[in-house]
């Protein structure tokens, strides 16, 4: 008998059945005598229904307020659309808006943060045997003004409850049944990963890994609850992301293998070896919203230096246009660029304790033929661009170097 | 400078380019200085489309309680796409649902009743110059549940919230300019009324003249709210809804002709003349959930009766089966019945103090050769039951003998 918080997004309460099927779902936890508090996201395509109204009228910039007021419903028609399916199969069931569980936060409409959670009302209902059904991704200010999370913040409400309530667990219920190796549509062998460390999460979610919300890892890791993604509609254990066992001593090296496409690299050659240039050169361009992702510069010779950095695919013409500038400005040689790139990085809390993870990977890399462009490295992670054409190449190779196709220690606890 | 409490309807708020239209309409009311407070109900369409979704998981009885969660929702998202409009045309706006007014209502799901309204913050907000935006046919219970007033309970939450503000008048914008002597679509020359008293609007709407909710306009008598019926989208002064004004000398003997021909009649004959055999009759109807509207039980003869009363049109059959159980337990004759009939009525205060009005009726309909079955009277109405056919002959022939063709006293004003 454990107390689990349950997420499910958009997809797995997408349509009727799907509600019926999740309230299944439910039920059978009940029967295990556990005590489960849901949180759903809206049906998918309603938010993006709800916005486009809004956008109908205002396209540019929305009454912050007044979104908070529309986007909000999506989640409230979830909600009682899954305690009616509960009360149909006889599970007494409840459901909460933000505003009614009180989920406190702050007055930032549209992208709240969490202060506070009223959690008596809900212990309540949990000691009469209901089950409860929470709005995700919504709150209420001080003065009872609705706000909203911010998009994917249904993961984060299920956190913070998890968190407030002292769940055993915060599951996080999706379209994928767990954490990967790789992508397993790049790599056949990839492997489904039973433990990875919030850090390791977090450092594949930001390099594309895209099944959980950063926020909701990091408040995970913040508060220390447990966080386990699993599959909606499929059994199975699904990845724990859990702290850092340290009685662990058999630990993977490397956990995983993140990539992303959608990268773009530019350099401004020659660039005066002085001290602010940095600042100088992405000033403009943080300006412009543009948002850097690698950074990196050589040392100087010949008192210049060239300055490289990734941005997003999509902004890379944007960039080079601020980038002329600043390089005249700064008396630069000129602005390079190239946006068929990718970015490659070999993520694991192992890679701390043991040398030669780095060049281990530029061998596997070597062996393939394959050029690096660009290097950055963090405790736990690696990272390198390379032209966009060998990344598949890449990651398989890496796959295959770090004996991830084969089920590890870790994924076979 | 007045302050006006307005109610939009589902039609008038039906998509986003009408409720841009009602921003442009509320605009210029601000323009004229006046404080305005708008209730609206949800988009058309989109309460029908929530109670679908919610049939689909329980077809029968929807558990209430989650029934509000959901439908309540389309009058905030209506509420959010208005202040929207507004703030596009620089009219600050704030939208409220019920909870956050707050609406108190009891715990009835549904069909709640408003216990109090708090009027602080909506002071408060239109003190500062804003249009308040209010969700309609919503509240909240002492538990912070969300409750509905029931179908059509936006008229209600309008002239709740005049009655608590204390405002000029209410005004419920819909898709007719007014109250009419009679249905314009059966008589050419009906006639729209610039005053009507609360009680004859009873008796209008009750008879079939369905422009607004009874129980908002018993809400507006009761608390002597100024009520007032326009077209959302024509100009023009409406009709208002008032207190009898005693000064009003020329007062017209008649205002208005209703008529309602989804009714069937039904006859228990010989009915033995006892005590409580009206109760033996109507307790077995009213158990199979039928409401029956007039009800004829004539003088005895031979020591037995005939009892008859009539029910909508839909509930004919079943009524029937009732019946003849009925008639054989109280050893009554035989049951027959009509479902060809139409109800016509004649309302008006002025016949209180005026003899003959009756015989005027019955005079006009025989000139016409029409048949009454059924005769039915109150205080400021009387009511004929007659066959189908003759519905819009009788209509016409008492418009005109009651000389509603004409711009009457009332509707010169």
């Amino acid at each position: 008998m454990a107390l689990y918080v349950q997420k499910y997004g958009g997809t797995s309460v997408g349509s009727v059945e799907r509600i019926e099927a999740v309230a299944e779902k439910i039920q059978g936890f009940k029967r295990q005598g556990h005590d489960i508090v849901v949180v759903v996201s809206a049906m998918s395509g309603e938010t993006n229904r709800l916005i486009g109204l809004a956008k109908e009228i205002q396209p540019h910039t929305p009454n912050p307020r007044e979104m908070d007021v529309l986007v909000s419903t999506g989640e409230q028609v979830t909600i009682a659309l899954l305690c009616m399916a509960l009360e149909k199969r006889g599970v007494p069931a409840r459901s909460y808006t933000g505003g009614q569980v009180k989920i406190l936060t702050d007055s930032s409409h549209m992208k709240a943060r969490i202060e506070d959670i009223e959690v008596s009302s809900m212990q309540a209902d949990l000691a009469e045997g209901r089950v409860i059904v929470v709005a995700g991704f919504q709150g209420v200010d001080a003065g009872g003004n609705i706000t909203t999370l911010g998009r994917g913040g249904s993961d984060t409400t299920g956190v913070a409850l998890a968190a407030a309530l002292k769940a055993d667990e915060c599951q996080i219920y999706t379209d994928v049944d767990g954490v990967y190796t790789t992508d397993p549509r790049v790599v056949e062998g990839a492997q489904r990963l039973n433990v990875i460390t919030f850090e390791e999460m977090l450092e594949m979610a930001s390099l594309g890994s895209k099944v959980l919300q950063i926020r909701a890892v990091e408040f995970a890791g913040k508060y220390k609850v447990p966080l386990r993604v699993l599959h909606s509609f499929q059994d199975g254990p699904g990845t724990l992301i859990t702290i850092e066992d340290e009685s662990t001593v058999e630990k993977p090296i490397i956990s995983g293998i993140a990539f992303n496409r959608d990268e773009a690299k530019l350099t401004v050659i020659g660039v005066p070896d002085i001290p602010g240039v940095a600042s100088k050169i992405l000033g403009p361009v943080s300006r412009a919203n543009i948002e850097v992702d690698v950074i990196v510069q050589n040392v100087a010779a010949d008192n210049t230096t060239d300055f490289t950095f990734t941005v997003h695919r999509n902004d890379y013409e944007e960039a080079r246009t601020v980038l002329n500038q600043v390089a005249e400005e700064l008396g630069a040689r000129d602005v390079v660029g190239d946006n068929k790139i990718a970015k490659v990085s070999i993520v694991g809390v192992g890679m701390r304790s043991h040398a030669g993870v780095a060049s281990k990977m530029f061998d596997a890399l070597a062996e393939e033929n394959i050029n690096i462009q660009m290097i950055s490295t963090s405790e736990i992670k690696v990272s390198v661009v390379i032209a966009e054409k060998y990344l598949e190449l890449a990651v398989r190779a890496l796959h295959t170097a770090f004996e991830l196709d084969v089920n590890n220690s870790v994924s076979e606890k």
